[in-house]
């Protein structure tokens, strides 16, 4: 091993991963290790750059909590967590897309019925949102649980807010026997995502901006089924081909209807006008 | 953006970086974006698993201190460190390899005049380390500026020892006017990278030892020269061939031999038998 060059200094530090370890983490760890000097190599990293990219990475450890996770980000900002997302969604079109969990998901919020309310007091444009919840065969999933959290109309989740409640535009519902649900709530806002870290310095120095879409999230499971974790956009954001975390897919991406009937107000307690959304979801047998 | 595929996508993130962005940083950072996707992509990441690099992530963030990097020492055991060293170093055969710094350098440690004693109370095997320092075209360099550390018999660097004075083996000289210099010290030991973190975890599960063959620290700066940073390691250590840091070149690996001249024993005040190690450095002009 002493005589290692950059020529043989790859093949030196594969050689040490025993023979006997878990074979997929020594595959994770043969790709990972490639790619490290291959880059190294094809940039011909100086001394000073290594430092640099070590302090970003003392930085980023800093400034990540069991709340904010900055390597998250990172990933998100980098397109590597859309990337997995895409590899783990192959081999079934007929699927709805995943998209980014993001890092304001909370466990265990608060169940509403199916056809419920999330507006409470919240300013915004009131919504209903509705479809059903199948297989991607097409058979309704009876019951399937929807957990559904997006941001108030000033651009915050609850859990980044002091000013909400913690639950605010959050909730959990069962569909219905036929796999039908709806529940109104408000059009969600574009937002940044945290600029005061380290993934913020690197934004700003590759000159992107850090705007998502408006968005609102599901975690949709059923008995059988893969957990189904995406996003739906209002198609008409201004950021809905833009997006800094690279979320968005193109069957994602939803109208939002301005809505007077004035039944379906009446049925919802709705101001009018309002704004309809129909999406389906299809969930992939496991 | 919202059609991206698996085959787009990395494109995608790559178009976002701005055409007014530092080129040199757009250099770096399209390289890391397309390395991270092509690891992701040849090792078909599941969520699972990126979670994990997440997790990991986090925990090497949260081990991480000022005195105590596990970055640094992921780098080193997965030989991105060396491969920068070795990427640092080309272009000039004559100058002497450049090795790892590792992370128990401390700056400012105490003059000693050359020719001086670093054993004070220690115990171990007395070793009187000698050479010149000089050009690469074999000029000496009058007076270069030798920063020296090494850790103790017990294997311990004094800024990891509550029982070791803080500059317990660690001194500064300057080579005499023909670039020659000399110290007494101890021969160094092996001893093993820190293993209650991250990196430890990462090591035992490739199933990799975490031994470093015993070395001596030098950083030598000198006026009109690059600074120099390297190790000398015995070239007869039980892991010379093996450092889980991948440090050692062969022309880093010198004899510690047997010496029993009385003349030298009187002059350096050593006991008998004793090391004698010779080592000529040759530093790059800037």
């Amino acid at each position: 091993m002493r005589n290692v060059t950059e020529e043989t200094l790859t093949d030196a530090v594969l050689e040490t991963i025993s023979k006997d370890a878990d074979p997929r983490f020594r595959e994770i760890m043969s790709g990972l290790i490639k790619h490290l000097h291959a880059f190294a190599l094809e940039t011909n990293m100086t001394k000073e750059e290594w430092l640099g990219a070590i302090e970003f990475l003392y930085q980023t450890g800093k400034k990540t909590t069991r709340n904010r996770n900055e390597f998250i980000l990172l990933s998100d900002t980098l397109g590597l967590s859309s990337m997995v997302d895409m590899i783990s969604s192959r081999g079934d079109d007929d699927a709805t897309a995943v998209s980014v969990l993001g890092p304001f998901y909370i466990e265990n919020a608060p169940f509403i019925k199916n056809g419920g309310d999330l507006i409470a007091d919240n300013a915004g444009q009131q919504t209903l949102v509705k479809g059903c919840v199948s297989s991607t065969d097409g058979t309704p999933i009876p019951n399937a649980l929807l957990d559904v959290w997006q941001n108030a109309e000033n651009g915050k989740y609850s859990n980044e807010d002091p000013d909400q409640d913690d639950n605010n535009l959050r909730a959990r519902l069962n569909a219905a026997d036929d796999g039908s649900y709806s529940f109104s709530t408000i059009r969600p806002t574009p937002y940044t995502v945290p600029e005061d870290g380290p993934a913020g310095v690197m934004l700003d120095a590759m000159g992107r901006h850090p705007w998502r879409p408006a968005h609102i999230h599901f975690k949709i499971s059923a008995d059988g089924y893969q957990d189904l974790i995406t996003e739906i956009y209002p198609d008409d954001d201004e950021y809905i081909d833009a997006d800094a975390v690279f979320g968005v897919r193109d069957s994602l991406a939803v109208s939002f209807k301005q809505t007077t009937s004035e039944d379906t107000v009446a049925q919802h307690g709705l101001n009018t006008p309002f704004l309809t959304v129909e999406y389906d979801f299809r969930l992939r047998p496991v």
